[in-house]
């Protein structure tokens, strides 16, 4: 059976990820994403509204037309997890491919959303939902199964496709997470068995993202204690505590939920994305929240929550909000600018459990944020965090439990994926021979 | 009472501390620091043969000539913990004074270890301990207390000095630890009486390392975790897996240990400085080390161990080993070098639990020695850490608990004290008035 | 004679300079400037319309209010030169003194289109006019000079105000400049001289920017040299070529006209700044730009050059424009974003005679411009530029010319001020004794 | 006829380069050079000793066992320039080929006395001079050009082997300078012509070393001026003045000895690899030295020059010596030790007219030079100095005159790699069909 690997996106940049696999003449696309940052370059674009050829000229979505390269027909498009890296581009591209969107039941819903908000298009496709663990057929002899992951984000899996001709793993996002949060750990167990059953691995699809950092990426339980001993610290402190994460990482959400109760605090979600995904995430059973969290996302009734705080004490009260990264328009920033009802006072907390995401943009305005804040008098705690991507120590475990005749670096610039290639050179593969540095637009022919 | 601040060393480095306080006509001195960079640098210097002028013309000890300037009889010197840069000189500079050296017994014993290395001068004066918590009468109307503190070595004390006119508190290195792995938690309750009793807090005399780190460093705890979730990852490893820290940090060189055992490995401390420190802590009931717990410090015993370790199998066994700054001579730069029988393994785990101290002939030395240790197949681990000194916010935490009428930023040269003075100016201090930016061998008239 | 130094604005920043010299009953005023930061991070400030409390309190402009402590009455006040951080304050301040503004030439012009500019405050102080080189009497036997010094904008001096106690040299902002390209080159002899006559040099105000840099600022000479390397580089270019640099920067200015005419385009000066400062600078003859140059600073004179540059060939033209530090409202940012007429293409040159002042705020501001300026398809060529701040050889040569009594560090925060320290102990001065390391709002007496 | 390019060293690192170009039954190869810090790396390694296959090994050499894929004869070794890592290993490695080794005069001549210093091989190929703008005829039907380049060392050419089926260029290590200080600028008519004429270029290897630098590398010419301005500042200077640089960048030692004699001090070369390139760039007449310029190498000869300079007044001289990397046995740093009889007093001036290559033992080890230079008195000025490799307008400018076929990047790791890919991708290329990402030990097909 020929097996192709078309890596049409996020193989020169993070963000706007997709790539299909072609056995025999089926074809599996994984992930269609966004890259926001081309987006939000520009002033006042808005994406609902425009067309995917627009988008693509601006590099913020897959560029997709590769895929009439490819012979075949798309039997399913399979988003990893509920990032818009992975996502963000559905509703732009997955009408043209007649073909359901298969995913775990959080990332379907993610999708859901986005399909509604989209004005645009109109994306019809079924959306199917699948468990980690479990498996369906697809096409023509081929099978497609989700192994448990641990990702920054719930209901993450890699998604493997089954050949005659061996297996396919796309192993984007995850970290060896052993001691997770929410879920179960890392299914290493499984990905050891598809090294060793039928054909083994024929190809791994990898992703990059910490390839050059040393060691080993700990498990978010140690992000847990992180939180732990910082709210601790200010178990007498009887002003203003706030926090900020990203919104989609329930379960640093649930940690700062929890550790905000245990030194006394009632704890409230405030801002669009905050409520979206926890309200999300508590919808669909995957967190067990305290039943008087309170989540808010619109102006109203955020501006009306922060009155009730005001009104009852900054001292009982820890808002969780958005804006880790400084962005010019979110709760953070509006609340450094002084433009929401809560006061912040000299001495009042605000926890980063983020890091900034290095690119001088970003660099700029958090800084500036971060200004804001001091002047109000906020004491600033940043990088009460962990990465959700594993390092090189994960690398090498992986490439030992799966052996795969063949590795497609992924999900970065080639400069980055330079540092995977030196690193699975060590380990015994060869560029140009089972180690194929690509571009995007790149079709790779493993079986002719 | 006439109350001066002699700030003799260590106000304008990192290295050779040293205080003396002079209330009425009594003198007490903290710290005798010795300066290893300055020592380092030359070649071939044995300091243990050196006279103390030579080693205060190379800024290597305090110079102490301006005691003169001070008129009062010393009538004690008191180290607050075991580091060299606070004890390092007392071996070359205590003899010049009538009076006892003070300290928590397991700095006594270090104090004396380094008396008997010390070649040039007979320093015979009297070791008294003093356990934390404790006072002594000192001079005319003075006590002396030892307020338990936490950092990264063990039986680390805030000397507290009980005058008429208040409270002198020499503060330097800590952190505020509620969870320490050894021993109690900071006594914060203590400082808080102190800052209300009596005259208050006249002087607070602070360490600024880390007055430029936003937020709170974490506890010891943290990086006990940091450690559990490193060795547990490695728990299927059939290989070599080598640990280093710094030599004096007994709560993580314990945390090592510990979780050894618990992945099924007998640890093994080696290199002098290891046998050192972890020895003196055994012998003195700090720590309760595993009773086959081997300690080698000899060149011979050493090498006998690492042919055990080969002979039996590396996967037995988790040395523990000198040399985290890639120190030229340490004994993991030996073993990078191939000069130990210990042989490194494609894929064998060299775990750094220590960070590089920032200054570029460290961090060439410490990059020196992961090259040669990658060279032979070493997988390397950094940064498994966390700091022994508070950050912003423990400085701000400990001025609202002891409420100083002065402040004398210690513990660095004068660009980071700067950050100091920025956060005490913040909480209504002022230099100049209440708040004293100075240098070494500067007098400081707080009552005249 | 009592002398007493009060450091009023930029010892804990750049920005908001202000010192005032008190002999006798005299009172000279160096400089009032504005910190543009301060008003920059907050949305929509106009600070035309602002009061000059409201301004203190934000951090904008120098807090004037220590000056009631000093017993005396302010005969003049003497901005060096034309930056916004020495003249910007002038409008919002001067007027609450009863005494000239006492300026160079261009500095004088500079003032006077700010003060007209301003709509809170009628500031109707004299505006004298003294050439570099020149003396007049001031007060009760005082005398003011203005020494010729070379710096990043035309027309600075150091004003030295002789006492009979001795001198006080004002001397912020210059380099060691033996060849600029506009004007003397720096008066060392004459600051001989004032080392060497009467009673010497009392004390000496230092600008610390670049007290951490070895070696020394070069002459604008070899940024004129650069300019000419990159120019002549593009000599067979058939497109388009576009330069930014400080617009106040006039020597700058006329190295990259005069080059543009030497490889056959036609420069051309684009935005307000540009216009404001260039056409200044030619209105007094400092500088004889080409009859033909033109200088347009008004929105829709800037779209009608643009318009005749494409009409014309951009292969004839290099305009030069604002927005060397990717400010979003500057010409450059707005070429970035397709919002002028004029159209870049693949290859297009654009050249930063700057760099980039380091603070994260502008780091990202510059990257997203270059990043929209690439999108376009322009090429960067960025730091083709010199300092106009001396480094260390600088100072410790000025040391030794004027051998001053007393040092105070300006022009910084105390971080950097420390560096200065450091080099001025190195020199023989003592913190504390003769080199006063202070604070905006201190007074410090000189002479009682 | 076929043509094949064998990527033999270089390609995954600075240093040991070597290429091998076979068109039809000849083969040519590009340098043999020798990676100089994985000799560093280990103590006491002395590599005229050793055998080349330790050499391969160890990192050091290329590993030119690849060269047995290659069908045809070796019909000459051809190194580019004078730098070590592009004929470091031909001492090691020329033997095994039956060939000439080509290059111009100052190249073959420090190719004679590498050959001559070697121990274990007897190297004894012919040694053929070609002066840039030559050509010769080689194997069947080939020829090669040598087009002269401008480069940190003398004597530089890109050799051109025109085949058939278009032009190979090998293109490694130069900058487009028009104003070189010595010899003629660089050559740009002459690939001009080349990208016109016959089927073309057919293929470019090209130095990336810099493609990650934004605008253009400028001219020694500007280097020159740097110089001017710093020693013409210490004209008055009545104490020491040493420079450092690279021994083999004759053009820049020429600069420091005219301005020396021009602020009338005499300049005396210092250290074995001072004499060495100097002394033979005199012999063979590429620089004309001031008659009386003293060059002294051995260790003997240098300590009586240091002893007369310390007698005649350290004020009439400038000695020019090696050290610029802080390397520990270099002069400077022996300087800085206090090892030779030169005595540096409190205000000397050291000039690296270098900079620091960016790797930490580097820069660490020359911290630690400065650190001891400045113990001493010493003032620093350093980066005097200006790249001799091209930044990415050259890259640009490179593609638009000779438009190749085919590019294969190299002279460094795929890190670097990659960002001369992105570049060449902007100009329309396209990695995997005419951009050759590779590695050592490839072979690229280009006419099969």
């Amino acid at each position: 059976m020929e097996i192709d690997i078309a890596t049409i996106g996020g193989y020169e940049e993070v963000g706007r990820q997709m790539t299909a696999v072609r056995a025999g003449d089926d074809i599996v696309v994984f992930d269609m994403g966004l890259n926001l940052s081309k987006v939000l370059i520009h002033d006042n674009v808005e994406t609902e509204r425009m067309h995917s050829l627009d988008l693509i000229d601006m590099g913020a979505i897959p560029d997709d037309r590769v895929m009439s390269d490819l012979d075949g027909e798309v039997q399913a498009i399979v988003p990893t997890h509920g990032h818009l890296d992975h996502i963000g581009a559905i509703s732009k591209l997955a009408h043209r491919y007649d073909a359901p969107i298969v995913a775990t039941p959080f990332t379907i819903e993610l999708v859901k959303q986005q399909i509604e908000s989209e004005e645009k298009f109109g994306v019809g496709n079924d959306l199917v939902k699948m468990d980690p663990g479990e498996s369906m057929e697809i096409g023509n002899g081929l099978d497609l199964e989700f192994v448990n992951v641990t990702h920054s984000i719930i209901d993450a899996i890699n998604p493997v496709l089954h050949t005659p001709e061996g297996s396919i793993i796309y192993g984007l996002d995850k970290r060896l997470d052993h001691t997770p949060v929410i879920g179960d750990p890392i299914d290493m167990d499984r990905f050891r068995e598809i090294g060793r059953e039928g054909e083994g691995v024929l190809c791994y699809i990898e992703d990059c993202t910490n390839a050059g950092r040393k060691g080993r990426t700990p498990s978010e339980q140690l992000a847990r204690e992180e939180v732990r001993d910082v709210l601790y610290s200010m178990e007498d402190y009887k002003g203003g505590i706030v926090a900020t994460t990203f919104s989609s990482q329930i379960s640093r959400v649930k940690s700062i939920v929890e550790f905000a109760k245990e030194i006394g605090r009632q704890p409230v979600l405030l801002g669009r994305s905050m409520e979206k995904y926890s309200g999300t995430a508590e919808r669909l059973d995957f967190v067990d929240f305290p039943d008087d969290l309170g989540m808010f996302g619109h102006r109203q009734s955020v501006d009306r929550t922060f009155k009730r705080i005001m009104n009852e004490g900054k001292e009982n009260f820890l808002p969780i909000v958005t804006g880790h990264q400084g962005e010019p328009r979110a709760m953070l920033t509006r609340m450094g600018r002084g433009e929401t009802p809560y006061q912040l006072d000299e001495g009042d907390k605000v926890i980063f459990s983020a890091r900034v995401i290095p690119e001088p943009t970003n660099e700029g305005q958090r800084y500036q944020s971060e200004q804001l804040l001091r002047m109000q008098g906020a004491r600033i705690f940043d990088d009460v965090h962990v990465s959700g991507h594993m390092s090189q120590e994960g690398h090498y475990t992986m490439l030992d439990t799966i052996q795969p005749q063949h590795i497609v670096p992924a999900h970065n610039d080639l400069e980055h994926l330079a540092r995977y290639i030196d690193l699975a050179e060590g380990q015994g593969y060869r560029m140009g021979r089972d180690l194929h540095a690509t571009r995007n637009g790149n079709v790779i022919s493993l079986v002719e």
